[in-house]
């Protein structure tokens, strides 16, 4: 088996990352730094490195009720080592948990190229979508309606450091547009956003993904240790609380 | 099924992570300093803000060879989605890969009730556990022999900062005993070093394996990355890799 | 790296699988004698085949609500493929889900070599164990208090088979020594009574876990299956399930 | 959160499966006739009960070299319970793995329903496929050339037990087929010639994943407890192994 890569070497008496050494960058890049250069193969300039920070914040937690936080802790719960319930945590987060930035990063790639107004784009495409009954990802939310505070915050955070981009202004525009066709406002979520701005930093749509579970892996950990330290093991539903179809018994 | 839980909450319109709205948390935090609250409970200081990620980065990634970069390799190589390859990488993060900075918290930690110098404390140490053959957590390094480069750039960042620590003292100490001990070189190697700063910041053992693995999370995701974007599918050993033992085809 | 090993052996135009080529196999041994053969390395015997196939049905399944089954559902629910469904359910097989199997091996074999009659030694063992407050593996269930019915139609068959044996004998005769010493009657379940027959066929408790593995393998197949067909993605607890704990908002 | 189910129910003192209490099963079935009835809702005929039994077989291992053999090696020589590394070993049977079963399933079905002999049917298919550049799963072997000695026997056990089908016929037609079109062999391979018994025992494409992961899973058991059992922990390239692309080290 041939084994080839450029992400990192071992050297002398070092790691040599995307060509950085490990022990410099110890020294001179804060740990979203690092994960912005191992995934990106360049160092971010400074407004970058506070915008990756914050959205890897945005993602780090929400909340023991979602599905990976289940899972991770369903899994410690059978008696397992920290590594294995984190990774069971990692495993349910697919298509349709945090798989949204990567498939909005896609639909705004493909209209970055469509002439005219970002409005106009925005409304184009909106309209193009609600006929075609297409899913528009990153808008929307089960708990959050009229708007995703994290979102909010982020948006905020860009415009006060000078961040702009065209991904988030079409990002924008495309909520101002959901509104108008659907009468009633559908929010730009927080994997939306996230979307708009990791294109704009040149990341590729399959590293989407990724990037959620760099941020989620912190909030994984917290969930499985809690388990681990506060529950009595084998978690398992009461009977009460399964409903049986009729053909599970005819 | 009862859930129960203190890690975070939904609340209104934002989520709360250990007492603090994640909405003020993108603006005021950096990435480290957020993995720092939910862990620990409470916003790094100053210091500890900066040493802290600069142990993430120490962890981030040591190269393609390693466990569990194959793991998450192959698991990829299999044909599967990023969450899988990345799961498959954390769960080969087991005893012997990433364990030792748990092991050595626990060897550091039932050190410090013990009275006199930190000198006097390791050199008993090392007199015992070499005499009962026992395995001493944090020192020696395959590839590393006369000094981690990532262990010497983290003292000396701490050293800088002027963060200093009894555990620390004490993880320097055993090396110069063990040295003493052993008539060679055995390094305080990245792990030893992790776990002294990590009691220091007040962590429990039990969370040592937690901080490896979001530190090295970022590197799986290359990793993974990187075997699904340039290797062909389905990797396995040619016949020629495989030793066949004789009661294979008796 | 090197890879040595002797479970099976590429050939010519065969797999040689334990000496044994996987095409004969294929004609001559049942699906679950191929199971025995590959882990306990030579074929079964008559009795022991149907024993083995027999105690293999009575873990296939243990209904929807066990821990084990429900991660395999939350992985499904996140959006993922049916191996990394079934590999998260897997997974939450630990030390407390399936365990019992190689901790009651462990416990039987350790008095397998103490003199006497098997109702004096179950006796003694069982009053040493009430006495130190050790926990006796393969005995008592959450659900089945009188007896468990998997247990009792396992031993019946047993029984019908001649196959008998020393082990048997004594988780038998350390059921009868507990309702004695506890007043009440704590069954010899599942996981006690496939320890003993497994000791009996000579498998190392090791395997214990891997044979559950094996036996519940299809059910967490049929489980995640249904997820899939039957319901909406991204189950995640309603707020009103969870029951935030003074700390999570202070 | 609602947990509805008709797979297998808790019910009084035994768990129903698909109708059937699994204590009369422990008795009657066996192994492979149960996971039968679980996956597929029924009991098997005799004569499938004979071929689903020899199907599973043909699948239970295929060699240390195999990615999901490797995945499970490393996941345990990181120093992990054994559930976790068949667990990894589980992970790595994606799309490319043991994914051939269903493909091959859904083209021979969407066969199914054209008219003409299945002599015609196959030819113009394969026609067709390669016109297009289409893959045909279920057809050739990386080690196998000339025919794959699985296959081999498992059609020739079919033709002894008089288990007919007209998905076998057409899977053979299109081996002969496109051996005309592309003037050498190209063997029917055992994922091939499973997909079609599948298919006649009316199981949906959908599953032919799961029954591979079932019939595996004994193979997976077993490479990793050698693994535990004979190997030193945390494997890991030697530098000489690994080739760094000039990027690495600008």
């Amino acid at each position: 088996m041939r084994f080839k890569t450029s992400v990192s070497k071992l050297k002398n008496d070092d790691v040599i990352i995307r060509g950085e050494p490990l022990s410099s960058l110890i020294e001179t890049l804060s740990f979203s730094d690092a994960i912005f250069l191992l995934l990106a193969g360049r160092k971010p300039k400074a407004t970058e490195s506070s915008v990756f920070s914050a959205l890897l914040v945005a993602i780090v937690d929400h909340g023991m009720g979602t599905t990976s936080s289940l899972a991770a802790r369903f899994v410690m719960s059978g008696g397992n080592p920290l590594n294995a319930a984190v990774g069971g945590g990692i495993l349910a987060l697919g298509d349709y948990h945090g798989g949204a930035i990567e498939n909005a990063m896609l639909q705004l790639k493909s209209l970055s190229g469509e002439e005219g107004k970002s409005e106009e784009v925005a409304a184009q495409y909106v309209e193009r979508a609600v006929r075609k009954k297409e899913t528009i990802f990153g808008y929307g939310h089960k708990v959050y309606k009229e708007k995703d505070p994290r979102t909010a915050t982020l948006l905020a955070l860009c415009q006060k450091l000078g961040y702009t981009s065209p991904f988030i202004d079409l990002a924008t525009q495309i909520e101002t547009a959901l509104e108008k066709a659907k009468g009633r406002k559908i929010c730009l979520n927080i994997d939306g956003l996230i979307a708009a701005i990791l294109l704009e930093m040149s990341f590729l749509p399959s590293l989407g993904k990724g990037i959620f579970i760099i941020g989620r892996a912190p909030g994984l950990v917290a969930q499985a240790v809690e388990e681990q330290d506060t529950e009595r093991p084998v978690r398992r539903l009461d009977e009460s609380e399964i409903e049986y179809l009729p053909d599970s018994d005819p």
